[in-house]
Protein backbone atom coordinates (compact mmCIF):
# COMPACT_ATOMS: atom_id res chain seq x y z
CA UNK A 1 0.00 0.00 0.00
CA UNK A 2 1.29 3.47 -1.13
CA UNK A 3 -0.19 6.48 0.54
CA UNK A 4 1.00 10.05 -0.80
CA UNK A 5 0.39 13.36 0.86
CA UNK A 6 0.55 16.31 -1.97
CA UNK A 7 2.88 19.32 -1.18
CA UNK A 8 2.15 22.85 -2.71
CA UNK A 9 3.56 26.28 -1.77
CA UNK A 10 1.66 27.77 1.01
CA UNK A 11 0.58 24.33 2.17
CA UNK A 12 -0.59 24.29 6.14
CA UNK A 13 1.74 22.11 7.74
CA UNK A 14 -0.68 20.96 10.26
CA UNK A 15 -2.95 19.46 6.94
CA UNK A 16 -0.43 17.51 5.83
CA UNK A 17 1.36 16.23 9.30
CA UNK A 18 -1.70 15.80 11.30
CA UNK A 19 -2.74 12.63 9.16
CA UNK A 20 0.84 11.77 8.60
CA UNK A 21 1.41 11.19 11.80
CA UNK A 22 -1.69 8.84 11.93
CA UNK A 23 -1.82 7.44 8.38
CA UNK A 24 2.10 6.74 8.10
CA UNK A 25 1.61 3.75 11.04
CA UNK A 26 -0.73 1.75 8.59
CA UNK A 27 1.63 -1.38 8.30
CA UNK A 28 2.38 -2.37 5.25
CA UNK A 29 2.13 0.95 3.93
CA UNK A 30 4.50 3.60 2.26
CA UNK A 31 4.06 7.02 2.80
CA UNK A 32 5.38 9.52 0.37
CA UNK A 33 5.26 13.13 0.24
CA UNK A 34 4.59 14.31 -3.12
CA UNK A 35 5.17 17.56 -5.14
CA UNK A 36 5.20 18.97 -8.68
CA UNK A 37 8.66 19.01 -8.28
CA UNK A 38 10.47 16.96 -5.55
CA UNK A 39 12.44 19.41 -2.90
CA UNK A 40 11.34 21.67 0.01
CA UNK A 41 7.99 23.04 -0.21
CA UNK A 42 7.37 26.37 2.14
CA UNK A 43 4.56 26.21 4.57
CA UNK A 44 2.03 29.09 4.70
CA UNK A 45 4.55 31.44 6.52
CA UNK A 46 7.27 30.40 4.90
CA UNK A 47 9.19 29.32 8.28
CA UNK A 48 8.95 25.30 7.76
CA UNK A 49 9.76 23.44 4.66
CA UNK A 50 8.92 19.84 4.26
CA UNK A 51 10.56 17.46 1.88
CA UNK A 52 8.80 16.10 -0.92
CA UNK A 53 10.72 13.02 -2.11
CA UNK A 54 8.92 12.87 -4.91
CA UNK A 55 7.56 14.22 -7.97
CA UNK A 56 3.46 13.89 -9.07
CA UNK A 57 4.45 12.50 -12.20
CA UNK A 58 6.73 9.39 -10.15
CA UNK A 59 3.89 8.18 -8.12
CA UNK A 60 0.96 7.80 -10.12
CA UNK A 61 -0.95 5.06 -8.70
CA UNK A 62 -1.60 5.95 -4.87
CA UNK A 63 -3.71 3.72 -3.10
CA UNK A 64 -4.35 6.67 -0.85
CA UNK A 65 -4.30 10.37 -1.68
CA UNK A 66 -4.37 13.11 1.26
CA UNK A 67 -4.47 16.31 -0.03
CA UNK A 68 -4.08 19.14 2.46
CA UNK A 69 -5.23 23.12 1.88
CA UNK A 70 -3.34 26.22 3.53
CA UNK A 71 -3.56 29.62 1.97
CA UNK A 72 -1.68 28.02 -1.02
CA UNK A 73 -4.18 25.94 -2.55
CA UNK A 74 -6.25 28.62 -4.19
CA UNK A 75 -3.03 29.12 -6.61
CA UNK A 76 -3.19 25.60 -7.58
CA UNK A 77 -7.19 25.90 -8.58
CA UNK A 78 -5.90 26.06 -12.10
CA UNK A 79 -2.63 23.98 -11.72
CA UNK A 80 -3.46 21.67 -14.68
CA UNK A 81 -0.75 19.20 -13.67
CA UNK A 82 -1.79 18.92 -9.95
CA UNK A 83 -5.51 18.47 -11.18
CA UNK A 84 -4.95 15.87 -13.83
CA UNK A 85 -2.31 14.03 -11.61
CA UNK A 86 -5.53 13.90 -9.13
CA UNK A 87 -7.92 13.09 -11.47
CA UNK A 88 -5.43 10.19 -12.49
CA UNK A 89 -4.77 8.98 -9.08
CA UNK A 90 -8.22 8.67 -8.56
CA UNK A 91 -8.81 6.27 -10.84
CA UNK A 92 -6.93 3.74 -8.94
CA UNK A 93 -6.95 4.69 -5.44
CA UNK A 94 -8.84 3.23 -2.25
CA UNK A 95 -9.41 6.05 -0.65
CA UNK A 96 -9.34 9.83 -2.09
CA UNK A 97 -8.91 12.40 1.09
CA UNK A 98 -8.48 16.04 1.87
CA UNK A 99 -7.74 18.27 4.78
CA UNK A 100 -8.88 21.76 5.01
CA UNK A 101 -9.50 24.24 1.55
CA UNK A 102 -7.69 20.69 0.12
CA UNK A 103 -11.18 19.45 -0.53
CA UNK A 104 -11.36 22.77 -3.01
CA UNK A 105 -8.82 20.68 -5.12
CA UNK A 106 -10.76 17.45 -5.12
CA UNK A 107 -13.29 19.25 -6.20
CA UNK A 108 -11.63 21.44 -9.00
CA UNK A 109 -10.53 17.91 -10.01
CA UNK A 110 -13.88 17.40 -10.49
CA UNK A 111 -13.78 14.29 -8.33
CA UNK A 112 -16.64 15.38 -5.53
CA UNK A 113 -19.53 16.26 -7.60
CA UNK A 114 -22.94 15.68 -5.92
CA UNK A 115 -20.90 14.13 -2.93
CA UNK A 116 -21.43 15.00 0.46
CA UNK A 117 -17.91 16.97 2.07
CA UNK A 118 -15.91 19.17 4.07
CA UNK A 119 -13.72 21.62 4.39
CA UNK A 120 -12.69 24.72 6.37
CA UNK A 121 -15.84 26.20 8.08
CA UNK A 122 -14.52 29.43 6.30
CA UNK A 123 -14.66 27.15 2.35
CA UNK A 124 -17.72 25.81 2.70
CA UNK A 125 -19.74 28.22 0.35
CA UNK A 126 -16.59 28.13 -1.90
CA UNK A 127 -17.20 24.46 -2.02
CA UNK A 128 -20.83 24.15 -2.85
CA UNK A 129 -19.94 26.04 -6.34
CA UNK A 130 -17.45 23.52 -7.48
CA UNK A 131 -20.24 20.96 -7.18
CA UNK A 132 -20.08 19.85 -3.49
CA UNK A 133 -22.93 19.14 -0.98
CA UNK A 134 -21.35 20.77 1.71
CA UNK A 135 -21.95 19.45 5.25
CA UNK A 136 -21.18 20.74 8.75
CA UNK A 137 -19.20 17.86 9.90
CA UNK A 138 -15.66 17.09 11.04
CA UNK A 139 -14.77 13.97 9.02
CA UNK A 140 -17.33 13.51 5.95
CA UNK A 141 -17.23 9.81 4.39
CA UNK A 142 -18.85 9.55 0.79
CA UNK A 143 -17.98 6.33 -0.88
CA UNK A 144 -14.19 6.36 -1.14
CA UNK A 145 -13.73 10.66 -0.50
CA UNK A 146 -13.20 11.00 3.04
CA UNK A 147 -12.99 15.08 3.26
CA UNK A 148 -12.03 16.53 6.74
CA UNK A 149 -12.79 20.41 8.39
CA UNK A 150 -10.03 22.56 8.86
CA UNK A 151 -6.72 21.83 9.83
CA UNK A 152 -6.94 20.31 13.02
CA UNK A 153 -9.73 17.76 11.37
CA UNK A 154 -6.85 15.94 9.60
CA UNK A 155 -5.80 14.27 12.67
CA UNK A 156 -9.23 12.86 13.23
CA UNK A 157 -9.60 11.70 9.67
CA UNK A 158 -6.67 9.97 9.38
CA UNK A 159 -7.43 8.07 12.41
CA UNK A 160 -10.84 7.32 10.97
CA UNK A 161 -9.26 6.24 8.13
CA UNK A 162 -6.70 4.11 10.08
CA UNK A 163 -9.29 2.02 11.58
CA UNK A 164 -11.41 1.30 8.01
CA UNK A 165 -7.80 0.26 6.50
CA UNK A 166 -5.87 -1.17 9.38
CA UNK A 167 -8.25 -2.57 11.82
CA UNK A 168 -10.19 -0.95 15.15
CA UNK A 169 -7.30 -2.43 17.58
CA UNK A 170 -4.37 -0.59 15.18
CA UNK A 171 -5.99 2.70 15.24
CA UNK A 172 -6.05 2.61 19.18
CA UNK A 173 -2.89 1.30 19.75
CA UNK A 174 -1.70 4.73 17.32
CA UNK A 175 -4.25 7.01 19.32
CA UNK A 176 -2.43 5.82 22.43
CA UNK A 177 0.82 5.85 21.23
CA UNK A 178 0.35 9.35 20.33
CA UNK A 179 -1.76 10.05 23.23
CA UNK A 180 -4.39 11.86 21.46
CA UNK A 181 -6.77 12.89 24.38
CA UNK A 182 -7.19 16.54 23.40
CA UNK A 183 -7.53 18.26 26.44
CA UNK A 184 -7.99 22.15 24.40
CA UNK A 185 -7.66 25.34 27.12
CA UNK A 186 -10.05 26.56 25.38
CA UNK A 187 -13.77 25.46 23.65
CA UNK A 188 -13.18 27.66 20.20
CA UNK A 189 -12.48 25.35 17.66
CA UNK A 190 -15.90 25.82 15.40
CA UNK A 191 -17.67 28.97 14.77
CA UNK A 192 -20.49 27.49 16.40
CA UNK A 193 -18.15 27.27 19.83
CA UNK A 194 -16.35 30.47 19.53
CA UNK A 195 -17.09 34.08 20.55
CA UNK A 196 -19.31 35.38 17.98
CA UNK A 197 -17.59 38.37 17.78
CA UNK A 198 -14.73 36.13 16.83
CA UNK A 199 -16.33 34.54 14.17
CA UNK A 200 -17.50 37.26 12.33
CA UNK A 201 -14.38 39.05 12.43
CA UNK A 202 -13.28 36.28 10.72
CA UNK A 203 -16.07 36.33 8.21
CA UNK A 204 -15.34 40.01 7.32
CA UNK A 205 -12.04 38.97 6.61
CA UNK A 206 -10.87 41.38 9.23
CA UNK A 207 -8.56 39.04 11.50
CA UNK A 208 -7.77 36.40 8.75
CA UNK A 209 -8.15 35.68 5.01
CA UNK A 210 -7.85 32.38 3.82
CA UNK A 211 -5.53 33.22 0.80
CA UNK B 1 10.29 37.27 20.13
CA UNK B 2 12.17 34.37 18.20
CA UNK B 3 10.35 30.88 18.58
CA UNK B 4 13.27 27.94 18.29
CA UNK B 5 12.16 24.33 17.31
CA UNK B 6 14.84 21.81 17.88
CA UNK B 7 14.99 19.17 15.43
CA UNK B 8 17.07 15.48 15.60
CA UNK B 9 16.79 12.62 13.67
CA UNK B 10 14.41 10.20 13.97
CA UNK B 11 12.21 13.14 16.30
CA UNK B 12 8.44 12.37 15.93
CA UNK B 13 6.81 14.92 13.22
CA UNK B 14 3.61 16.06 15.01
CA UNK B 15 5.21 16.46 18.31
CA UNK B 16 7.35 20.13 16.20
CA UNK B 17 4.32 20.59 14.00
CA UNK B 18 1.36 20.26 16.66
CA UNK B 19 2.88 23.70 19.19
CA UNK B 20 4.47 25.07 15.16
CA UNK B 21 0.87 25.49 14.19
CA UNK B 22 0.14 27.01 17.03
CA UNK B 23 2.96 29.68 18.26
CA UNK B 24 4.36 30.16 14.36
CA UNK B 25 0.81 32.13 14.81
CA UNK B 26 2.30 34.36 17.46
CA UNK B 27 1.90 38.17 16.54
CA UNK B 28 5.50 39.85 16.49
CA UNK B 29 7.07 36.53 16.18
CA UNK B 30 9.80 34.88 14.01
CA UNK B 31 9.73 30.71 14.75
CA UNK B 32 12.53 29.11 13.33
CA UNK B 33 13.66 25.06 13.47
CA UNK B 34 17.01 24.44 14.35
CA UNK B 35 19.16 21.76 13.94
CA UNK B 36 22.69 20.96 15.42
CA UNK B 37 23.31 21.24 11.62
CA UNK B 38 20.68 23.17 9.15
CA UNK B 39 19.19 21.13 6.40
CA UNK B 40 16.45 18.08 6.18
CA UNK B 41 16.32 16.07 9.31
CA UNK B 42 14.35 13.15 8.99
CA UNK B 43 11.86 11.79 11.09
CA UNK B 44 11.37 8.21 12.73
CA UNK B 45 10.13 6.27 10.04
CA UNK B 46 12.45 7.96 7.27
CA UNK B 47 9.04 9.17 5.11
CA UNK B 48 8.95 12.52 6.48
CA UNK B 49 12.06 15.62 6.48
CA UNK B 50 11.41 18.94 8.06
CA UNK B 51 14.27 21.56 7.12
CA UNK B 52 16.36 22.67 9.92
CA UNK B 53 16.53 26.38 8.38
CA UNK B 54 19.51 27.08 11.00
CA UNK B 55 22.19 25.73 13.08
CA UNK B 56 21.66 25.93 16.87
CA UNK B 57 24.56 28.06 17.22
CA UNK B 58 23.12 30.86 15.11
CA UNK B 59 20.59 30.80 17.56
CA UNK B 60 21.94 31.21 20.70
CA UNK B 61 19.57 33.34 22.58
CA UNK B 62 15.61 32.32 21.57
CA UNK B 63 12.98 33.46 23.62
CA UNK B 64 10.89 30.09 23.44
CA UNK B 65 12.25 27.02 23.57
CA UNK B 66 10.32 23.95 22.39
CA UNK B 67 12.12 20.53 21.86
CA UNK B 68 10.10 17.69 20.56
CA UNK B 69 10.46 13.79 21.10
CA UNK B 70 10.59 10.61 19.23
CA UNK B 71 12.90 7.36 18.97
CA UNK B 72 16.00 9.73 17.95
CA UNK B 73 15.71 11.58 21.44
CA UNK B 74 17.67 8.37 23.29
CA UNK B 75 20.76 9.11 20.84
CA UNK B 76 20.74 12.76 22.14
CA UNK B 77 20.79 11.92 26.05
CA UNK B 78 24.94 12.62 25.69
CA UNK B 79 25.18 14.88 22.71
CA UNK B 80 26.35 17.93 24.38
CA UNK B 81 26.20 20.10 21.84
CA UNK B 82 22.84 19.60 22.18
CA UNK B 83 22.49 19.74 26.04
CA UNK B 84 24.82 22.74 26.20
CA UNK B 85 22.69 24.80 23.59
CA UNK B 86 19.99 23.96 25.55
CA UNK B 87 21.68 25.08 28.78
CA UNK B 88 22.51 28.26 27.34
CA UNK B 89 19.42 29.17 25.73
CA UNK B 90 17.82 28.47 28.93
CA UNK B 91 19.72 31.26 30.52
CA UNK B 92 18.07 34.00 28.67
CA UNK B 93 14.43 32.17 27.46
CA UNK B 94 11.01 32.97 28.78
CA UNK B 95 9.61 29.86 27.92
CA UNK B 96 11.36 26.64 28.13
CA UNK B 97 9.22 23.96 26.70
CA UNK B 98 9.04 19.87 25.48
CA UNK B 99 6.50 17.57 23.61
CA UNK B 100 6.31 13.53 24.63
CA UNK B 101 9.99 12.74 25.00
CA UNK B 102 11.48 15.63 24.81
CA UNK B 103 11.11 16.60 28.65
CA UNK B 104 13.84 13.85 29.28
CA UNK B 105 16.10 16.44 26.99
CA UNK B 106 15.40 18.91 29.02
CA UNK B 107 15.97 16.80 32.36
CA UNK B 108 19.41 15.92 30.91
CA UNK B 109 20.54 19.32 30.73
CA UNK B 110 19.73 19.62 34.48
CA UNK B 111 17.21 21.89 33.55
CA UNK B 112 13.62 19.87 35.39
CA UNK B 113 15.75 19.10 38.61
CA UNK B 114 13.18 18.42 41.36
CA UNK B 115 10.59 20.50 38.91
CA UNK B 116 6.96 19.21 37.83
CA UNK B 117 6.92 17.76 34.70
CA UNK B 118 5.48 15.49 32.89
CA UNK B 119 6.68 13.14 28.97
CA UNK B 120 5.37 10.46 26.94
CA UNK B 121 3.25 8.26 29.02
CA UNK B 122 6.13 5.25 28.49
CA UNK B 123 8.38 7.67 29.65
CA UNK B 124 7.66 8.91 33.35
CA UNK B 125 9.41 6.38 35.19
CA UNK B 126 12.60 7.42 33.05
CA UNK B 127 12.05 11.52 33.78
CA UNK B 128 11.90 10.66 37.30
CA UNK B 129 15.63 8.90 37.55
CA UNK B 130 16.66 12.42 36.11
CA UNK B 131 15.45 14.51 38.89
CA UNK B 132 12.25 15.83 37.75
CA UNK B 133 8.99 15.19 39.02
CA UNK B 134 6.88 13.46 37.12
CA UNK B 135 3.02 13.84 36.66
CA UNK B 136 -0.12 12.52 34.45
CA UNK B 137 -1.06 16.05 33.66
CA UNK B 138 -1.12 16.28 29.57
CA UNK B 139 0.24 19.65 29.90
CA UNK B 140 2.80 20.76 33.39
CA UNK B 141 3.84 24.13 33.78
CA UNK B 142 6.30 24.84 36.84
CA UNK B 143 7.69 28.82 36.32
CA UNK B 144 8.92 28.65 33.07
CA UNK B 145 8.86 25.61 31.83
CA UNK B 146 6.28 23.70 30.12
CA UNK B 147 6.27 20.06 29.56
CA UNK B 148 3.76 18.54 27.19
CA UNK B 149 2.85 14.03 26.95
CA UNK B 150 2.70 12.34 24.02
CA UNK B 151 2.72 13.64 20.55
CA UNK B 152 -0.48 14.87 19.90
CA UNK B 153 -0.39 17.44 23.46
CA UNK B 154 1.90 19.54 22.20
CA UNK B 155 -1.22 21.40 20.28
CA UNK B 156 -2.73 21.54 24.00
CA UNK B 157 0.64 22.87 24.86
CA UNK B 158 1.03 25.39 21.99
CA UNK B 159 -2.25 26.82 22.16
CA UNK B 160 -2.23 27.02 26.36
CA UNK B 161 1.26 28.74 25.84
CA UNK B 162 0.21 31.26 22.94
CA UNK B 163 -2.78 31.79 25.35
CA UNK B 164 -0.05 33.46 27.94
CA UNK B 165 2.26 35.13 25.17
CA UNK B 166 -0.75 36.68 22.96
CA UNK B 167 -3.86 36.74 25.45
CA UNK B 168 -6.89 34.52 25.76
CA UNK B 169 -8.56 36.31 22.74
CA UNK B 170 -5.39 35.61 20.25
CA UNK B 171 -5.64 31.72 21.12
CA UNK B 172 -9.25 31.58 20.80
CA UNK B 173 -8.59 33.11 17.32
CA UNK B 174 -5.86 30.67 16.34
CA UNK B 175 -8.02 27.91 17.76
CA UNK B 176 -10.67 28.84 15.52
CA UNK B 177 -8.80 29.21 12.61
CA UNK B 178 -6.97 25.32 13.28
CA UNK B 179 -10.78 24.45 13.57
CA UNK B 180 -9.19 22.92 16.80
CA UNK B 181 -12.43 21.20 18.17
CA UNK B 182 -11.30 17.53 18.41
CA UNK B 183 -13.44 14.59 17.65
CA UNK B 184 -11.46 11.64 17.75
CA UNK B 185 -13.11 8.30 16.94
CA UNK B 186 -12.17 6.18 19.35
CA UNK B 187 -11.41 6.99 23.18
CA UNK B 188 -7.71 5.10 23.59
CA UNK B 189 -5.79 8.15 24.05
CA UNK B 190 -4.04 7.77 27.56
CA UNK B 191 -3.54 4.66 29.44
CA UNK B 192 -6.37 5.32 31.92
CA UNK B 193 -8.61 4.84 28.49
CA UNK B 194 -7.23 2.33 26.30
CA UNK B 195 -8.15 -1.26 26.45
CA UNK B 196 -5.88 -2.74 29.10
CA UNK B 197 -4.56 -5.17 27.06
CA UNK B 198 -3.18 -2.42 24.41
CA UNK B 199 -2.00 -1.07 27.75
CA UNK B 200 -0.26 -4.28 28.30
CA UNK B 201 1.36 -4.75 24.84
CA UNK B 202 2.86 -1.54 24.88
CA UNK B 203 4.53 -1.63 28.88
CA UNK B 204 5.89 -5.50 27.57
CA UNK B 205 7.46 -3.60 24.56
CA UNK B 206 5.67 -6.36 22.98
CA UNK B 207 3.64 -3.70 20.31
CA UNK B 208 5.96 -0.86 20.30
CA UNK B 209 9.03 0.79 22.34
CA UNK B 210 10.24 4.35 22.48
CA UNK B 211 13.55 4.21 21.21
Amino acid sequence: MQIAIVLFDRFTALDAVGPYEMLSRTPGAETVLVAERPGPVRNETGSLALTADRALADVPAPDVVIVPGGPGQSAQMDNEVLLDWLRTADTTSTWTTSVCSGSLLLAAAGLLTGRRATSHWLALDLLRTYGADPTGERVVTDGKYVTAAGVSSGIDMGLTLLGRIAGDTHAQAVQLLTEYDPQPPYDAGSPLKAPAELVEEFRTGSRFTLT
